[in-house]
């Protein structure tokens, strides 16, 4: 397996695993190589778009013309996000491959489009690339796209190609529906609702400590070829995160409608304290019930970071975090994978972790990354 | 009136003679500066959306949740375009004020909704920026942002902001309606139909070139101070062009429906070629029909530039180029600022300039501005 700048991965068998990361295999022999000036922009474009079919009826025209046009049925409404992402920001290429950065910048977007517990059906994708970057290169980051696209039944219907004079740059726009009543926003959250979460947390911020251990080394001799076994959890949920439809659809067949929503890009701490603001309310979170992986918790140990920080300020996690009635409690026990991590409460109360153990009840405060790496 | 990074303009009278260009003055006093950093991301987003109100029915919902909601009227399609600017490619900030900067970044993209004939409703905007932006700064960009969209009534619903390690990165997604039948796309054009083109077209890319002529000067030797006398008219057309909403609004009134629209980022060839592509069919277009700015005429001169070769390579006009049903001739001619500069013919007779006084017929190119620079 071959990464970008000539670094080579060792035991990165969750590559392999999973027969969705089949299409992630590189290969190991040097790529052709296009040079993007030969095709000009408009060249460029007619490439890409000739690797898009359009799936949603609502798709009535995509790439090719000044805007595209989107029909949808009558009584829904339309959801609407972007993200940009930038290089040495938000990714760095010489561990993230073109093909996963393309499935994450799609799914980070449609992710948002899944917190206001919408379906997303099309995205704009805009980029800027210096020259750095062969066609070989971009159709790797769109077929990384396009592969989430599939997987969401999303239609990409426009965008933008711009040359930059340094880094990669991608901006995403995901557009969604839903019927107007299923519409859930930041701000329904009541005292008393029960605080949920799906999946597991701090394992994508585990995942990005050892690549970046891994790039340290690389760099200080290039001889040792980084090595990843037993982490491939971890990598994937950095690398590869997926968005989750499945709560979405579960929730549904359950009959639960969420009162608030939002989905984990910050960190557990900064999106619950989201909803308390958006939603006027405090709350109470059990830190002994935050889902957190094992090997995640084993990682966490051997950087000498505490779990549940890693779980409350990591972020990209692309989990969802949600409140429902306490009259749901039996329906949301059905729903797999998700776990009752506190509850609403009073304004008045604050929003406070419960530490476990002590029953110490500390307020939440977001610190962000920058604080986690002081520690 | 300063611009940044310390050049000063004389002789600057579009901004003031006009009194839409009142809302762009700047303060000749030292404005105050407050750094980003003590904001943080969502003491930004928060302080951006305290100045955005909603107006159009259809913004349900704006900035604050994952996503913005939408809701259109019953039989009308959703048309949605996204555009990326990036300091060094497309906007130089050294005689480009923000202020200028956000309006053109509002107005190109809604450009690309006209083009659809279709109106602009709602915009998302993407920012990132390295600290050498102030709070002051980024406020400037939005209002011009908000002075477009309150000119084209559009709604700004949603975005991202992030940290950029060198220059600003704008990416903006426009969303209109419009009727299904009143949609105009590129490929509708057929033999025997009309070809317009709203405005006049080579100004902006000679403001442009007087812009970078200056910034020479001034680079050269900062004591001399830019010169700008007399050029008012062709540096607005670079620094804050318009949408063409009257174009729309004329062609709806006197009944023209168009067969095929495009807007003019990259020249009149460029996008005459596009129509014929996407359409089918070959065109004729004559040299002495192109309608040209007097002043434009001289400028040129004086760059030992070919006025038509700006006008057919120099981009960035926004101006809308369409072509109509010949029975349509009487209406258009009832609508201002509307020349007709040729007409479209069967595939076989390819895209041809007629030129004048010779009626010699030349292949249309699309050069693009590199082939103009290398004359």
């Amino acid at each position: 397996m071959k990464f970008y700048r000539g670094m080579q991965v060792k035991h990165l068998s969750y590559f392999r695993a999973n027969s969705l990361f089949e299409d992630f295999m590189l290969e190991d022999k040097n790529p052709a190589r296009t040079e993007l000036s030969k095709l000009g922009e408009f060249g460029l474009i007619k490439h890409i778009a000739e690797h898009i079919k359009l799936s949603n009826p609502s798709s009535v025209k995509g790439i090719g013309d000044d805007a595209a046009v989107i029909k949808y049925d009558d009584g829904k409404q339309t959801v609407v996000t972007t993200d940009m992402l930038l290089e040495g920001v938000h990714f760095d290429l010489s561990y993230c491959p073109l093909k996963h950065l393309g499935y994450k910048a799609v799914s980070v977007n449609v992710s948002d489009i899944y917190a206001m517990n919408a379906s997303p059906k099309q995205v704009l994708v805009s980029i800027a690339m210096s020259n750095r970057f062969s066609l070989e290169a971009i159709e790797e980051l769109y077929a990384g796209m396009l592969l989430a696209c599939e997987r969401h039944g999303v239609d990409l219907v426009g965008g933008d190609t711009n040359s930059s004079r340094s880094g990669l740059i991608i901006s995403i726009t995901a557009i969604g529906q839903a019927d107007k009543n299923e519409i859930v926003c930041r701000s329904g959250a009541k005292p008393t609702n029960l605080l949920c979460v799906s999946g597991d947390l701090g394992s994508a911020y585990l995942g990005l400590q050892i690549l970046e251990r891994e790039k340290k080394i690389f760099m200080e001799n290039p001889q040792i070829q980084p090595d990843m076994e037993g982490n491939d959890y971890l990598l994937e949920r950095q690398l590869k995160p997926e968005a989750r439809k499945d709560i979405i659809a579960q929730l549904g067949e359950n009959g639960v409608q969420p009162t608030s929503m939002i989905d984990i890009s910050d960190g557990l701490a900064s999106e619950t304290l989201h909803l308390c603001t958006e939603s006027n309310v405090g709350c109470r979170l059990y830190e002994n019930k935050i889902p957190i992986d094992e090997v995640a918790m084993l990682r966490a140990q051997e950087f000498n970071l505490n779990p549940t920080m890693c779980a409350l300020s990591g972020g990209e996690d692309y989990e969802l975090l949600f409140t429902i009635d306490i009259k749901d409690h039996d329906k949301i026990k059905k729903c797999k994978d998700v776990t009752v991590i506190g509850h609403i409460t009073e304004k008045a109360e604050g929003a406070n972790l419960v530490l476990t153990g002590t029953e110490m009840l500390t307020p939440l405060t977001a610190q962000g990354w920058d604080a986690l790496l002081k520690r």
